[in-house]
């Protein structure tokens, strides 16, 4: 018997900052996973930890910059060494930003595109190196609506959010056939978070009649995407309230 | 109380004819459905019936051409007046044929469309009659690789296969704010069935490792589906094998 | 020498009733090619074949009924022993109703896609025929907005255009590597033509300003796709005024 | 009447190294506007400019590393203050490398991003501040297969051929209802290039019969694409030899 099998399965979430990353996290963590959550500031996930123990959960916490290789690297290498064997990583990060053509500046638009899809590529190679040998595991990159159109003043975001399916359809093709289950959930519609609700107050009213996301439901589906069987894998799906426009 | 509202849920499943329409009735019927299965011949239905009704489940068989308007308005009146409140309709009638163009005949082509698009049409519309007073319901057209993608060879099969795929989005948009989910799953790749077994012995083989769709895993998906949570409906997903190339 | 070499060049324009037909077939003969034009009723062709000739082109009008299998296999089979070789096939009726999902009819649902998809089929195919045995030839289907997205209410007509989508692609790969050159023009915005004059007066209005599509810039890019040497063929391309929103 | 309205029209091609670029700038030159074309290094523009002089053009060239902000801003304020009116801008610059995502380096995947997609921003931004005054111009981003698909292996390419696709289509949306044109079009085919002639032999046996693409025949296309008129804009086409499987 392999020493590796018996180490607890472990699922790592990329960018766990908002309402989502902890859903999913909390997700996992119900489900018996390790949970290895990560944002830029590590004192920011203390109260995910907290709630997700409370629970009975296990979890982890690290601050850590996801445009930086050596982090990552590092990262990745800690918790197959110190916690246990990655079978989930979800990459989570967004950086939705609007400008016109004219004012997008070279440090906006390069710096949404290190965070949105550098750090996607960075997280889904040192996870597909953790998973190859044991041909087994599931990489799963958030989508947005940007992901499949590029609207007017989105050249950074849509830019980014291309770039990440791109990497999604790509790693999906080359490691399928390799055991790891690569997907790609397009969220089309708002989700229920604070930075919604303190911004577009009139989109978060929606909430009462089920108009904007619940970021549990987003988790549930995340869930369901690692169960699936090996012979009937999705790569892509959308993820819509009923009540919006498409 | 409203007394409609106490009569047992419904799913439909246009095109029980094959592996995958049968699965997919067994699991909507374990779940307290009554299931109303057709295809063209009645007695064709008679051991689906059966399986369902050895598991504890209600099942209703109707011999009926789904290209038959009449029959296809009787049938969904039939159901609402006698049976129960339709909460399901699948449509999963398929035509895979290949001829170069110049061997496709206008019979052909005609009657794929006829089979694998205006029935899900009739079927549609006639589910939505149902539902739209209710402001509740899934509906759920089966897709295939030839939904995206037109191949040399399939001017007919794909022809019919892009128009049921359009309706889909078409009903997806117009029903999604009347509270009815429309979701289109598109199954990429060969499934358990007779047909592959006795036409593609290769492909076929493939079942060892899981490399071929099993209805039951295909159905359990359509049930997920069901059970999205409106803030959170999936309209497409793909279903493929880990080993298929796309 | 071969004596069928000799002939003149043949330009065919199925459905030649609305503005933009008639401006291909007018380009087409303008280049030399004798042009046949086609439409229900033989006698609405005779101001487009009097501004052809009027031109010093040479045109011949039939009125058939493009849905109509005999009738499109005599046409074409006429035109190539009486008229000359085809080598331009154009496929351009459309069908542009709405209606919601519950008030489309069976009979509209039908007519459609007889008439946008069907008729494309027979005319694609009877062209095949006659351009296969020289191995040259360009196949034209003129898409629309509705050949992409099925929008509300629009379940028919994007049904059918989705259709010939389809077709259009497995045409192109099929009869490509045998030298015939299919392609797929969608026509994003409104057209200016007595129909959108008559019904849509406030975009009728946008004409001033370039905002509508001139049929003859449509006919220029069909020119133009048909000249393409073939290393370098389009199969898609989209066509759309200035401010048009997409 | 402004004086800048009587300065000569020019054409920028960014990424003039290889033969489509060259023949582009040629080809434009032919049509009487003042090419500026732009590589890494400027003495390999030597022949371009001697070739474009030699047939009475008019070309400029300048060495310069298109992923540097200040380099691009300077080339074209330089040009608009110096040389003439910027009515094209084509950018030209691709980086196709291919790597198995475990051998992937990051400072491939930022370097291919930065060549074929921040480059791109660069200049689209560029011109677009160029151009927004006059409400007039042409701006061209060269697409390829890996735009529209993320194969194995090219998950540094694909991503940044995806970000460049939402680039166009963000400015064209942005800056189509200003006056002006942006159009991706997608080369689906290997180029007759040095580097084809290389590295692929059997691809580049079929230029015998045309199986690649005619670097001239890209540059037509782009100048047709130019001469649209506004009312029907081509945002993007594919551009493929005539035996090539797609």
């Amino acid at each position: 018997m392999n020493e590796s099998q018996k180490r607890p399965p472990v699922a790592v979430v990329i960018g766990a900052g908002d309402a989502t990353g902890g859903a999913i996290a909390q997700r996992f963590a119900r489900e018996g996973y390790i949970t290895v959550v990560t944002r830029r500031h590590r004192e920011a996930l203390d109260s995910l930890l907290e709630s997700i123990e409370a629970e009975g959960g296990q979890a982890h916490g690290f601050g850590c910059d996801a445009r930086d290789e050596d982090a990552m690297v590092e990262l990745f290498k800690h918790v197959e060494q110190q916690i246990g064997n990655i079978e989930v990583m979800v990459f989570n990060i967004g950086a939705n930003v609007r400008y016109s053509i004219t004012e997008t500046t070279e440090r906006v638009y390069r710096k949404v595109w290190e965070m949105a899809a550098l750090a996607g590529f960075l997280a889904g190679r040192e996870a597909a190196k953790a998973m190859l040998p044991r041909n087994k595991g599931t990489i799963i990159f958030t989508g947005a609506t940007a992901s499949l159109r590029g609207g007017s003043g989105f050249s950074a975001f849509s830019g980014a959010k291309f770039a990440l399916r791109a990497l999604g359809q790509s790693m999906a093709r080359e490691l399928g056939p390799k055991g790891i289950h690569v997907a790609h959930p397009i969220i089309d519609g708002a989700i229920d978070t604070d930075f919604i609700r303190d911004n577009f107050p009139d989109m978060y009213a929606r909430k009462e009649q089920d108009g904007i996301l619940n970021p549990e439901h987003i988790a549930e589906q995340y869930w369901q995407i690692h169960c699936q069987p090996r012979d009937a894998w999705t790569h892509e799906l959308d993820l819509r309230p009923w009540m919006e426009t498409f």
